[in-house]
């Protein structure tokens, strides 16, 4: 079922440039003849019957019906009783994986050209798990929670990612000297899961190391695994080295669904003005593309967007083009073959 | 008495490479003609009375006798009721506020040339508070200490350093978004020191954030001050940018007392080998003549080291050259004016 016939897919635009880079992405898809028929909700946050705010019932429903999801950036309401939205999904379909490539763009020129990692970051608990006290006056503690199962379904998915993408080597990022029990469990389980991978190969470092090591040398690097706010930091970090966050896509995978998003903000400055770069959202797209087996499409979309990248005639203000976002859309479609 | 007279300072070789690196300084701190008197003292962990392993009392003695100390890497034997040494000092002597500046250096060739930060982290809670707890089979807890009075001590720290050391802005580096109760103290501490040094900017920015920013463009950044984790992250990661940890220096300061070390390995590959490089612990010597206020002779012993640096005729293998410890200490020794 999946790569034949027409499958609904939830679209959340966002805010912000949410809204016009999504209409890049469906413009291209549906130029490249992507066999997807969206399902466009919105997930502004609503005032439930108890009184709080959450995502509205509807965007619930279709995700849940669809199994899968794109989404543009969220803006999360300053003030209390509001926590980010992008959690909060990310919660509710208990999507535990979240898998950030970063790959060197010909074309984008940074410091690096050998750059070809990918985080996996356990998502769904942590330093996120929401769990604070302030113990006396001046006195705060939060917790960070890991379990053997989010710790091993997540080491699970990484190597087993590694194989499907031949990969050859997955690092597990910890501070189990510090953290000893916490982190100490997280890595026993990569540990275990590394045997049942006898073809990757497998390394632990601490994470002081690995970020004082990819920026002297990412090509040490390969597939990397670790806690939630581990995760947080590398992916962006990478992401820098690559470009930043307009460039690089995520996908939260979870055993029911997945949701592809861009990362970077809603950039509210310069929203609605046919200026925002797509390129985040259009290959988070790709990712999901190829979470649905479609791979033909996959390559289609991402060769003709790699090769516009590459040519860099037209490209969006943020990367030292000119263009606008349409026009940049256009020349994405323009080179589908 | 700080800036005449001789001044005992405790010495700790440390382990590996620690005392060749050590004996390195040494030579070059009495050519340069430094007032200062080594009380050199062992703190390889000895089982107390009470069965546990800890510092030997001789090296606490000393420490408290002096309040100040230089040491070389230690190595923490692998096993139970083993900690950290460097953490156990760190905690014996209340040693708050870590001060890690990281500058390109001129002939040490890495992507970047215009670094110039210095990272300053709280150096006694947050992640490093070593309270877990096992709840259930397989679930976790780490417990993230946040106080106040420890947030304002390294945040007021943090101003005092910009404003001493002619800096122009200060950034608190959090995760308040998601630790909105134990960051969210921490900033708060921070805005308010921010509050009573007008003359220095400061600006509030997430980890995630500071990280892809650091990797693009490190200009933009100053002195940084952040929880205990983020800094021992952020200090490496800065590190690799101008060459690595065998360069950096890290100062341990407290109220009575301050520790400088070089925060590098043992490296017992080539330890006794002639082969190490002394600058980290060098360069953390220098830093502990101006915090005793020797400035005249951190400047000698700094310079003498920057020019043959600069001049890379005398390199440790490390930095690509040739030449062994001692050889590159008899060159920054000719090089002292
Ligand atoms: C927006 C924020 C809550 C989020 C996070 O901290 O996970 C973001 O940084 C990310 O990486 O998706
Ligand atoms: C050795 C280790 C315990 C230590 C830390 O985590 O603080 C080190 O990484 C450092 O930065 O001094």
């Amino acid at each position: 079922q999946y790569s034949s016939g027409v499958r609904k897919v939830t679209l959340i635009p966002g805010h912000g440039i949410g809204p016009e880079i999504t209409v890049a992405v469906q413009k291209i898809f549906e130029a490249a003849k992507v066999p997807i028929a969206w399902d466009e909700v919105d997930v502004t946050a609503v005032r439930g019957p108890d009184g709080k705010f959450g995502i509205p019932q509807k965007a619930i429903d279709s995700v849940n019906a669809n199994k899968i999801g794109l989404k543009g950036p969220l803006m999360t309401p300053v003030g209390k009783g509001y926590r980010s939205l992008n959690l909060a999904l990310r919660k509710e379909f208990d999507l535990y994986a979240n898998v950030r490539p970063c790959k060197s763009l010909e074309g984008i020129k940074t410091l690096y050209d050998n750059v070809d990692v990918v985080t996996i970051r356990e998502n769904t608990e942590g330093e996120y798990s929401g769990i604070e006290h302030e113990i006396v006056d001046g006195v705060v503690q939060s917790i960070k929670l890991i379990t053997e199962e989010a710790s091993k379904r997540v080491a699970e998915f990484a190597f087993q990612f590694a194989k499907d993408n031949n990969r050859k080597k997955v690092t597990a990022v910890h501070k189990a000297n510090i953290m000893r029990m916490s982190d100490g469990l997280f890595l026993r389980c990569c540990r275990e899961m590394a045997t049942k991978y006898s073809e990757i190969k497998f390394e632990e470092r601490y994470l002081d190391t690995v970020c004082l090591n990819m920026v002297q040398d990412p090509s040490k690097f390969d597939v990397l695994v670790m806690p939630n706010l581990y995760g947080d930091i590398m992916s962006d970090m990478c992401s820098g080295l690559v470009g930043g966050l307009g460039l690089t896509p995520s996908g939260n995978i979870g055993k029911n669904g997945a949701l592809f998003e861009s990362v970077h903000g809603t950039a509210p400055t310069i929203a609605g003005k046919d200026l925002a770069n797509p390129t985040a959202l259009l290959l988070s797209a790709v990712m999901m593309l190829r979470y649905m087996k479609l791979n033909e499409h996959a390559d289609k979309v991402q060769n003709a967007c790699f090769n516009v990248l590459r040519e860099g005639k037209v490209l969006t203000g943020d990367l030292g083009g000119k263009s606008k976002c349409s026009e940049y859309t256009q020349e994405i479609i323009k080179n589908l073959k």
